[in-house]
């Protein structure tokens, strides 16, 4: 559609994008493309218990530290831009208004590609929330009527990054991506994240053992690919190819 | 793995490859691919009526008559080669040494990707018995101990073909081949199978609302391409990309 | 319950019903039912890209060109009557009383049957809202507390008509309804839908290739009814019978 | 197809058929079908408790007393007639040949429907491997080439009776048939099992329950039929109408 | 947590409670726990149809007498406290405000484990919106920046107690419950609720079942617990424990 | 039944139970059960890449070698019993004599509960095979007619051990087991298995990320437990239980 190449994470909470495609939002700004963060809530009620902990903590003081780590964050994965809208968390909740204001951000990117969270997350009603406001503001874009005149949407992959526990949100990752050359960024990025230090080491792990997956199907012992660490994605629309 | 692209069919009866991936073989046959048909049973109880109902006809008549449709298809697409495993239909079993057999073909085609049916059929068992023996032989290709010293299969894909009746298999095509360039050899293919001539306009109708739905993922009225007939494949494997 | 046989029709868009349950309106109406169609929305910001590619396109005239070519279709297929909720679409969205507007119709009509869109749709979120619209006003019809004095519904069956991409949609037709004495009509009511050309082809094809699988599951070549165009639905809920 | 309406019931062991689909038997039978039952196996070893609990017991008197058992069931139910293929129990595993005479069963009665049991059964392996048989066979007795010049068979539905614990075998009734007519039909059939009297309470709250979701689906508080028993049954394949 | 043991059961009408966890409600009660359940609604508009059919009778009239009824079987089964929140049914739906309470009440209570509906019900979807208000307030219990200060909310187990047709809601138990030393103060809940008595001998009959199933799942023939009455709930969250 | 508390593992391959429940075997043993390991084959074919590799290698030698690394596994967990059945792998096949030798170890055995892999593997299909086998062989071991007179089993539980790449395989646990008093034991188990060191990070990420899965299910942050390493579960049959 256009020369440029851009990509949109829609993440629930701040610190999402972080642990979940810090890799993929690397990768792709190193492959040149324009990678956007629009994040929905900072997660300051909900994922801030060690904020809260500190005696006289604000609301407002919990925001500006949760936005200062996910700044910081996008900053060390090179991100293009980070948006925040502010929608509340905890529940997350976005009026008319909020999502058209999405729905511009979407068309303002026109991104090659999107992401969110998984369909189904009984912890966590925020996330799967999230992913349904990607698909109803997705809808919405590609509307001619919508703000009439405006560029509309063509058909954007998107993909659902990966959740904590997997098993429980039935997500099943359909594609991997290898992220060893910027595994240095994200994990820069995790540890912009000082108020979780307790998931270092999970997504380290993680990010360690989907390398063991990308071995595995991309060829093995005969043959596959020495990726050291991997992201994994579902995707929500089939892909359309001159090849297989 | 090596330099040749090829890739191998695994058709439960004589006719399948023709209407469920007739475009993909012509297609990646044209880009260099080098892709072998393996017929597990020329169907020749279950998917000859035509013939049945001739005076005088014999196992061995049907068999012969299936057989010659097939070569002329798979010449029709420009297949490097199509082999007949004789199985029997009606139901499909292959013992051991079949299984085997079909071990030793997938290792000397060493396919880049394999194609079988779908994971249930209620209509057809022999379909969902066929996609399983392509599951285990393209495990039993793997192992080292199997054959020792001969070249062991890496992991390619194994993409799900379009089956009748989709939504009663429980089939999810997530990639769509645009096969506009071969039609006119696939539409060929289609008519050398002169006992079913009832399903010609089908799978012509078929060809042409995949090609609907190849445009609207491939980005609809803002953008979309022109494909006029595709085909839909469900992947059983995650992929492992550098870029999504 | 009553003498006349009803049916009433849930179109989140005013011309889904067309495409999807055309036949089955025609057809039943032919049998003596009344058959009323209820559009949410008109389709007007999402589904009328070609009317806002002309200059000075408003919203109201969006509005009134959809409804007129859905009230067009409606007559073509003869039915009982149409009703417009104009509720807004991209997205839909049904406020209590607009809801319990829809309660009073389904009231009204008293149908022995509903229809509406699949449980799910990534593409299309407003189709998804209004299946639940309908299963939830549905639920309210039933309650002897809501507007006390009124005749309650009893528990018609909820068709959900055939979506776009059903595999996508994780929809299966459970029946297979023969439209063919009513194909014309249908086919008349297709060409109502001037901004949607593009159409009128596919939905022919899926009309015949879903006569295939009536022939299939009628009988096929052992005694299958010559059914030359169909269509499919899924229910919600078992049947009730005296006789398998 | 013929004149004559007929159906095939195909029971793993020999007192499935009383407890799943008794009611369903009588009731078409009184409509004029003739009902055919085929008992797979005798349940000699696995669903005989009571007859090893006895000194001295050889498996051919066990079989002898399971057989005196089914045909007084089927007696009380006035079925058409009975079968037993003998094929052993614990596990069932029938042969080519076992197949084969079932198919040629199958061909006989040309049935207008066919029973068996849930498609996944963990707690009984012989439940699901009759289903596979029954689906297996019904394909080999579509088939021109098997035995020819015989009267192949058409498309019969395929109905799953129900299972204990229902919910663990991931059976879902969508059809609801009313036994009151024949309740004490299937009552006196269910007696004849006296090495399962355990069960007769069971089933009876079974039957009492479906008779409420008949109930309730039929019209509920406005409107429903007043069935006191029923039974369900889940389709394998849709069904095909000319009226909803 | 807490030395004390509690639960907390979430009912979107006023007597679902009875049928679906009453025996649940006793024995744990007996066991020293202390069980609240909230009722979210009195069911006064959709689950009142006897109290509807009386002359003259008003919202608030059915309201006192289902509150009645309710309290009445709380106080059978000796429940520890029963809250009501009147956020209205048919459709069911509680603003920010009346999720703001509940989240107080899962708070102050400290459940041990909670209780809900069926994650799909096509019937009422007032169950399958009490559900997702259970998993979105039990998660906003847990955010340390709801109320700072407050006591949060640990990792309590969401069961999802029976529903009516089992298999249409696709609801699977997964833990089953003796309840036979209750039986008597459930079956006396069960009277309480004098608007349905249709349902007494329905739920009895689930109950006997039940225990059926019980006694299958500890040991059957070979040593199963002779329990007489269970109940069957779905788990949401993993276990964690010890020992399997 | 028994005083003694007993579990058998059905493992497809020679190394299978090491990775996927070893933790569970140390730590029951450790609480005074008798684990007995069945390990269907040795991986001898398929999963011995390492030995292949060594010139002159044998079939004989490459058990040999399987056999002795199991059993120092088995060792090192301190399982009480290690049985080998050398039915052969890729593809993994039991006859009925085979099948009737691991019934005889279930009835000897006579577990309180049982551990196979998970029922779907489209990477190894011997995994799902030996599943199936886990499934059928406990419904003849309940057969009062198999070996009469012999003591039948009763109801053990059948818990699916973690396969390699969870989503794929569809497998969801229900249960975590904290393993952390025993993660040496598994370890130096794992350090047993020379051919596949490129396994042993993997394996201990999982423990690792299983043990944060198991904090957070206990209550994460408000009071989950400490426990470091834990393996994860899947159950096929419901629980009986006497308080939830």
């Amino acid at each position: 559609m256009t020369d440029k190449k851009t990509a949109l994470v829609i993440s629930a909470h701040a610190a999402d994008f972080v642990w979940r495609c810090g890799g993929a939002i690397a990768l792709h700004q190193e492959k040149g493309y324009e990678v956007t963060i629009a994040c929905l809530s900072f997660g300051e009620r909900g994922e801030s218990a060690k904020l809260w902990k500190q005696d006289g903590m604000t609301l407002d003081q919990v925001k500006v530290a949760r936005k200062g780590e996910a700044e910081a964050a996008a900053a060390a994965l090179g991100a293009h831009d980070i948006q925040f809208l502010d929608a509340g968390d905890y529940p997350l909740d976005l009026d008319r208004d909020q999502k058209f204001k999405l729905v511009d951000l979407i068309r303002k990117v026109q991104p090659s590609f999107m992401m969110s969270h998984s369909l189904y997350d009984p912890y966590n009603t925020d996330h799967m929330y999230a992913t349904n406001v990607a698909m109803e503001c997705r809808m919405i874009a590609q509307a001619w009527g919508h703000n009439p005149g405006e560029k509309v949407l063509g058909a954007p992959q998107l993909y659902l990054f990966e959740p904590h526990q997997t098993e429980q949100m039935g997500w099943k990752p359909d594609v991997f991506l290898d992220i060893t050359p910027v595994w240095d960024k994200k994990r820069a990025a995790i540890e912009c994240m000082q108020g979780q230090e307790h998931l270092w080491t999970y997504y380290t792990n993680v990010a360690e053992n989907r390398g063991n997956h990308f071995r595995r199907n991309s060829g093995g012992q005969a043959g596959g690919r020495a990726a050291k660490y991997a992201e994994g994605f579902q995707s929500i629309y089939p892909r359309t190819v001159d090849e297989l």
